[in-house]
């Protein structure tokens, strides 16, 4: 769609970097300052809803989804993972997979809500290290999968 | 998990009511004024994550929440869908699954955002009286399940 902002796929490299790209979806790392190893998941085709996909094509993208919320799990050892589909801004299928930590700016409100708290930065630092190996660690993901 | 408020299951009827039960799982039709038709799709059995499931476990709670999906979109015709599972607060693995509105009270933010903006009383009552269609309308959509 000519209007839609994913369909462009003009990822500024402040925004993000597209670590996996595939046929139907690709993987972004989500330049997010608060929130280091934000993820995206996106359909590449325009399609708004999840229930526009053939259950095909859902358990395709389910199983990226989940593929990176592994990988973030075994490198960033967050206390919690959220995994979300909203597409109010932008109606172009996209998960967000988020590592959440019980001191980070949002918590315990999702990633959407006021901010919460100030983080430290030697936290964010931390945070921002380990989120460094994502790229690799869910392009391993990936191909592992089945 | 005995400190776990979704484990105990001790629904109250101002908070809304459960609408179908299965072994693994329950769907809930949560009590929202802001947004009639929010449903929740809880695993009944206390797991914090997604990939803490198996790959069969996961596709059978996924296929539920698009079955919600599915029966919201036919129901009550939203703007949009939003599917997330969070559980920074209570961290048992529920999706909440809302339909969402141009006019809603946070719409285009997220259901977890600040509002922005008063929805008419009229809009509200129109979609109370779709979401009164929703259980049964879910309960032949999981039936359906394949």
């Amino acid at each position: 769609m000519t209007n839609c902002a994913i369909c462009k796929d003009d990822l500024k490299p402040e925004e993000g970097q597209i670590i996996w790209r595939g046929d139907d979806c690709r993987v972004i790392l989500v330049n997010d300052s608060d929130l280091p190893g934000f993820c995206r998941v996106v359909w590449n085709r325009h399609v708004s809803e999840m229930t526009d996909l053939t259950h095909g094509e859902r358990d395709h993208l389910m199983a990226l989804v989940f593929a990176v919320e592994e990988a973030i799990r075994h490198v960033m050892y967050p206390d919690k993972v959220n995994i979300a589909a909203l597409g109010n801004m932008v109606p172009h299928i996209h998960w967000h997979v988020i590592p959440r930590y019980k001191d980070d700016a949002y918590f315990p409100g999702s990633a959407w809500s006021s901010r919460t708290q100030e983080p430290s930065k030697a936290a964010l630092e931390g945070r921002r290290a380990l989120a460094a190996k994502l790229p690799n660690a869910i392009r391993s993901a990936i191909s592992q999968m089945h």
